[in-house]
C-alpha cells in the first residue's frame, strides 16, 4: 500500500493530490474486503460510499464539524481515514474498534448509531445546538435511500423548515434498502435518477470550481431549479434538493459539497452509488453481501431457519398466516416462504411501526399475522405491540429473532428488552425455547391462540439435539429433578442449566432440577407453586435484563409467598452491553456454567 | 329533537330525506356540545366532523365496510349514527361509551384508536384479509391532517402502492393538529387547498352524480388529473389525490364518496373542515376547545402547571435548556415557556420518536433538553430513549405527564408502563416525586446530571401542602417511622399512604412507617437493607403494572437476601384499563387506604 500506512491521519489524507485520490480509494478498498472478510461485517454499504467519504473529508472536518452516519453500515472508509487505520483490523473484536459510529472511540464520531433513520433529527438536534451556542460548524446528515423511508426520518425531514437551521443532508442512494427498496418513494427517487433535465445544473457545478463561484452560482440556482427540476417530495417539505450526481466521482463530488457547505439553507444531496462497488460478486448480489460472516465460520443450522421452516409448515395447513418482515427477509429467513407464499408474505421496508399496526389489521380482518423481527428493532414498534395489538387482544405471533445476547453488532443490537417490556403488556403471552421442538411446540400454540403470542429466540445456530422435554398447557417443563436446588431458566440458557448440572454431578456436589421455562409469560403457577416448596435454592438464568426480567418476577412470589427459598439471578445487570461474541458476552456477564456452579458452591452449599 | 329520538339507528338515517340531513347535522351538533360539556371530552374535532360523518354513513355500510377513524377524537357523530344515540350520555363515564372507537362496544367500530396516525396501516391489513378472504367491502381510513406528519403515517403511505389493494383514505383537513399544525408537510397541504385549478375537477364531479358517471369520470380523471392538479407527496407515492373539497356541503360529499368508492385505486380525499365548527368560541379558539372539562370541575394548581414553572426557573438560570413538547404544549402547559424562551422551545407536531433523537442531538452538541411528553405517548419513542439517549448517556430530561392511572380517556391513554419499561433501560434514573417540594427537587438533581433522567408525574392536581421530607443524595426518604409495618410508594401513592397511616393509628392497630421512593431507579439500597432488617411486613403501592415494577425489584431483594419479610404489592394487574374517573379506577385496583390496611389486617395483623 502506498498512502495508508502507519500512523494514517486525517491530515496525512489533506496532503493527497487530487489526481491519487482514486488510488486512495483502492486502498481503502482492499482494507475493508480483507478485514471484512477475517471478522465478519458490513460490507456492500462501506465499499459504495468510498468515494463519498474521500471527498466529503477533503470538504468537512471531523474534529470540528459533525458528521452523523445514518444506521452505520457504511462508516468503515469514515473510520480508517479518521485516525483509525492502525486499529482497523480489531473491527468488531471484543476490545476492538466497533461497527458502528461510537462517540467513545473516536473525537470524529458524533453520533452513535446501529437502527436506522435518526441522522436527520440527530443532525437537526446538533445544529440547533450550535445556533443557541454561537458554534460555528457545518452538520452533516449521511443517509442511505432505504433509512428514507423510515417514518423518523419523515418526522425529521417535516420538521427541517421549522428549525430555521442549516444541514446537510447527503442521500446515499445506491437503491437497496438491506434487500431491495420498498415504497412509492422509492418510485420517486428512481424518477429523480432518472430525469436528465436537472442536469444541466450538475453540469453547470461541475464546470465551476467550488468556493470561488459560490455566491454567483447560489443566485441564479434557486430560479433555474424552479423552472428544471422536477417537483419533488423535499422541496414541498422545505428542503433545497440537488442532485442526482454520480457518487464515485471524487473531484466532482468535492465541489458539490463545497457549494452546500456555502450554500445559506438547509439542502438534500442525492448521490448515486453502487453498494458493493469494487467487489465483483457484491455489486451483482448486494443482498448477500450486505453483511458478511467470518470466513471459516461453521454452517449449522439456525434458529432463524428452523423458525421459517416451521411457519411454512403452519401456512400451508392454515390459509390465514401471513408472514411479515422489515427489509429483514435475509436475516430471518423468509426467502422461501416469500417465493412459496407471495400473496401472503409482506416485506414493508424499514418500518417497523408500521408493520405491527399494518398486522393488527389483518388480524382484525380474520387473518393470522406473523411478524418476524429482530428483537432489537422491535424497540421501535413497542407501542404498536401495546395500543394496536394487546389491548384489542388480537391473534398475531411476533417473533422476536435475535433475541438476548447478539453479539459483535454492539450495544445498539443486543436483544435484551423483549422480555420485561413484553411482560408489562397486557393479553400477551411469551414463549422463549430452547431447541427446535420446543419452538415448534411454541409456534403451534401461538397458531392456536386467540390473542397476541411474542415468541423470542436467540441469534445463532440451534441445538442440534432435542434437549427440551414434551409439555402439554404447562408453561414449565422439569428436565430433570432434584433436591435442594434447582435451576430455571429459558431459551438459551437452558443449555448452560444443563451443562450445570452435569458439572455438579461429576464434582459430587448437590445435583440440581433443571426446568425449562418455556413460557415466561403467564407463569405457570402451579410448578412454581411446587419447585418453591421443595428447593432451598433456586437459581434463575436468563440473556435479558435483570430489571422486569422472570428472576425478578419469582423474586415477588418468593418474598409474597413469604418462602424460604434462596434465589440467584444470572442475567444482564444495568450496563450497556458492548460488542463482543456471544461467548465472550456471555462470559463477561456471568451466564456461564461455571459461574452458576460457582455462585451456588459459594454461598448455599453445605458440605 | 327531529331526527334524534330514543332507538335512532343507521337504519333511520338511511330514511331521512337528502334535503333535510343539514337539520340532522345540527342535532348531532347540540348533543355533542351538551354531552361533552357535562362529562368533558374532544370537542373540536368531532364539531368538524358531522356532515362529513352523515355523508360517508350515507355511502358506506358502517356493518359491512370498515372504517378506521385516526385518534378518534372525531368519532362522536359517527357513535351517535351508528345506533348508540341512546347511550351517548355516558360518554367517558365509567361503564358508559368510550371517548374513542371502541370494537368491544359496537359491531361498527373497527379498529381501536387513540394513538394518532394508525389508521392508514390498520386500513392496509383489512384491505389484505378481505383480498385474501375474497370478501366485500370498502375500506375506509378517516384522517386529520395532523395526524399525517407523523412517521407511521408516512410509512403507511410509503406502502400502499406495494399493496396493489384499494383502500379510501379521508383527509379531514381542519388545519390544527391539536395545536398549531407543523412542518413543511402542512405547508404542502396548504398549497393544495389554495389551488383553484384542480378545482375543475371538483366542479366536475359535483356536476355529476355519483355511480352513473363513475365509469365515464374514471377514464377521462386520470388525464385530466395529470395536467391540471399539483405534484404531491400523494402522487408521488403512487396514491391518487382528489381534492380539495369542502367538508361540510353533505351532497357534494356524497357524491365524492360514491366516485372513490367505484373507483379501481387507491385514493385520498381531501377535505376542508372547520374544527369546532358551529360552536363560534370553539371554532375562534381551537386549541383550547380541542379537549373540554366536564363543567363545574374545580381548577386548582396541577402537576403539569408545577412543572412547566420550575422548568421556567430553571432554564433562566441555565441558558443550555431547552423544552420539547410533540403538540402538547397546552396539556403540558408550556404555553409560558415558549413566550419567554421562543427560541430555546420546539414543538415539533405529533412526532415523539424525532423529538427524542432530535433532543439527543442538541444533548449531544452540548444543550440541556427538556421532553415534556405524556407516559403513554413515551411508548412512541422507546427506542430512541434506549438508542439515541441512553445508550449514550446523553443529559436529557424526559418529564412524563399522566404517569399512573389517567382517567377518562380509557385504556390507550393510560400511563402505566413508563417504571417497567424505563428501568430496564441503561444510565436511566428514574424519579416519581410525590409533591411540588419533590418535584423540584427531582428536577434539580435531573438538571445536574451527566446522562438521562426521567421524572414522572401524575394527571391532575398536585398536593396543594408539602407531604414529602427533604433528602440529599438519597433516593428513598423517610417520612414516617414504624415499628413492624412499612409502606413503600412513590408518586400519587404516597398521599394514599399516609392516609394508610392516619387510618391504622385511629383504629389502634400497627402503626406503619412510610417511605418515599422518590427515585425509583437506581434504588436506594442502603435504606432498602435497613428496612428490610426491621419491619415483619412491607406493603408496595404504585401506580404502574405490577409487571417489572418497584414491587417486582423489591420482592428480588428480598428473596435474594433470603429475608423474612412479608411482601405485598398494590399496583395493576394484567389487564386493560378501562375508562373511568381516576378516583374509580384507584378503587377498582384496591389503590385505596381502606384496601391496603384490610389486606394488612386480614394477613399480617396479629392482635
Amino acid at each position: 500500500m502506498e498512502f495508508l500506512k502507519k500512523g494514517f491521519t486525517h491530515d496525512d489524507l489533506l496532503r493527497i493530490d487530487d489526481k491519487d485520490l482514486p488510488l486512495l480509494a483502492d486502498e481503502v478498498r482492499a482494507l475493508i474486503i480483507d478485514t471484512v472478510k477475517k471478522n465478519g461485517g458490513h460490507l456492500g454499504s462501506s465499499l459504495g460510499v468510498v468515494e463519498l467519504t474521500i471527498a466529503m473529508l477533503k470538504v468537512f472536518d471531523p474534529f470540528n464539524d459533525r458528521i452523523i452516519f445514518d444506521v452505520g453500515h457504511q462508516s468503515y472508509p469514515y473510520k480508517i481515514l479518521t485516525d483509525r487505520f492502525d486499529k482497523f483490523q480489531t473491527l468488531r473484536l471484543k476490545d476492538g474498534i466497533s461497527g458502528f459510529p461510537r462517540r467513545s472511540e473516536s473525537p470524529c464520531d458524533h453520533f452513535n448509531t446501529g437502527h436506522s433513520s435518526t441522522s436527520i433529527s440527530a443532525a437537526l438536534g446538533y445544529a440547533k445546538a450550535r445556533d443557541l451556542l454561537g458554534e460555528k460548524r457545518n452538520v452533516i446528515a449521511f443517509i442511505g435511500d432505504a433509512s428514507l423511508i423510515n417514518g423518523l426520518s419523515f418526522e425529521a425531514l417535516n420538521y427541517v423548515q421549522e428549525t430555521n437551521t442549516k444541514i446537510i443532508i447527503i442521500l446515499n442512494d445506491n437503491r437497496h434498502s438491506i434487500s431491495n427498496r420498498i415504497g412509492g418513494f422509492s418510485n420517486m427517487l428512481a424518477g429523480l435518477s432518472a430525469n436528465t433535465c436537472y442536469r444541466r445544473i450538475k453540469n453547470f457545478a461541475r464546470r465551476n470550481s467550488g468556493v470561488k463561484w459560490a455566491g454567483r452560482f447560489e443566485k441564479c440556482r434557486d430560479f433555474l431549479k424552479m423552472i428544471l427540476k422536477p417537483h419533488n417530495l423535499f422541496d414541498q417539505v422545505g428542503i433545497n434538493y440537488w442532485g442526482p450526481f454520480d457518487g464515485h466521482d471524487i473531484k466532482n463530488t468535492v465541489k458539490i459539497l463545497e457549494l452546500a457547505k456555502n450554500y445559506y439553507k438547509p439542502v438534500i444531496l442525492h448521490f448515486n452509488t453502487v453498494k458493493g462497488k469494487g467487489l465483483p460478486e457484491a455489486e451483482e448480489n448486494p443482498t448477500k453481501y450486505h453483511q458478511v460472516s467470518p470466513s471459516g465460520e461453521i454452517k449449522s443450522r439456525t434458529w432463524s431457519e428452523a423458525a421459517s421452516e416451521i411457519a411454512e409448515e403452519l401456512a400451508m395447513k392454515d390459509e390465514r398466516i401471513v408472514c411479515f418482515t422489515a427489509a429483514m427477509s435475509t436475516g430471518v429467513k423468509l426467502e422461501k416462504f416469500s417465493k412459496i407464499f407471495p400473496d401472503r408474505f409482506f416485506d414493508v421496508g424499514i418500518a417497523e411501526s408500521h408493520m405491527l399496526t399494518m398486522a393488527a389489521g389483518l388480524a382484525a380482518g380474520g387473518m393470522r399475522p406473523w411478524v418476524f423481527i429482530y428483537s432489537t428493532f422491535l424497540q421501535r414498534a413497542m407501542d404498536q405491540l401495546m395500543h394496536d395489538i394487546a389491548l384489542q387482544n388480537l391473534p398475531v405471533v411476533i417473533m422476536v429473532d435475535r433475541a438476548g445476547l447478539s453479539g459483535s453488532d454492539g450495544d445498539t443490537h443486543q436483544g435484551l428488552l423483549d422480555i420485561t417490556w413484553g411482560r408489562s403488556v397486557p393479553n400477551l403471552e411469551i414463549y422463549a425455547p430452547c431447541d427446535e421442538d420446543s419452538l415448534k411446540d411454541s409456534m403451534i400454540k401461538a397458531s392456536k391462540r386467540n390473542g397476541p403470542t411474542l415468541i423470542r429466540y436467540p441469534r445463532g445456530k440451534i441445538p442440534p439435539e432435542k434437549i427440551s422435554v414434551d409439555i402439554n398447557d404447562e408453561g414449565i417443563a422439569k428436565i430433570y429433578d432434584g433436591h435442594k436446588w434447582a435451576l430455571l431458566g429459558h431459551g438459551a440458557s437452558v443449555e448452560t442449566m444443563l451443562k450445570v448440572r452435569n458439572m455438579a454431578e461429576n464434582q459430587g456436589i448437590d445435583v440440581p432440577a433443571v426446568y425449562d421455562v418455556r413460557r415466561v409469560k403467564p407463569l405457570d403457577m402451579k410448578v412454581i407453586d411446587e419447585i418453591l416448596g421443595k428447593y432451598q435454592a433456586v437459581s434463575v438464568l436468563e440473556e435479558n435484563y435483570l430489571f422486569g426480567g422472570f428472576g425478578e418476577a419469582l423474586g415477588a412470589v418468593i418474598a409474597e409467598k413469604g418462602c424460604n427459598v434462596k434465589l440467584m439471578r444470572f442475567g444482564i445487570p444495568d450496563v450497556c452491553v458492548k460488542h463482543a461474541t456471544q461467548k465472550e458476552q456471555r462470559e463477561l456477564y456471568g451466564l456461564t456454567p461455571e459461574n452458576v456452579l460457582t455462585q451456588y458452591k459459594n454461598n448455599y452449599y453445605e458440605k
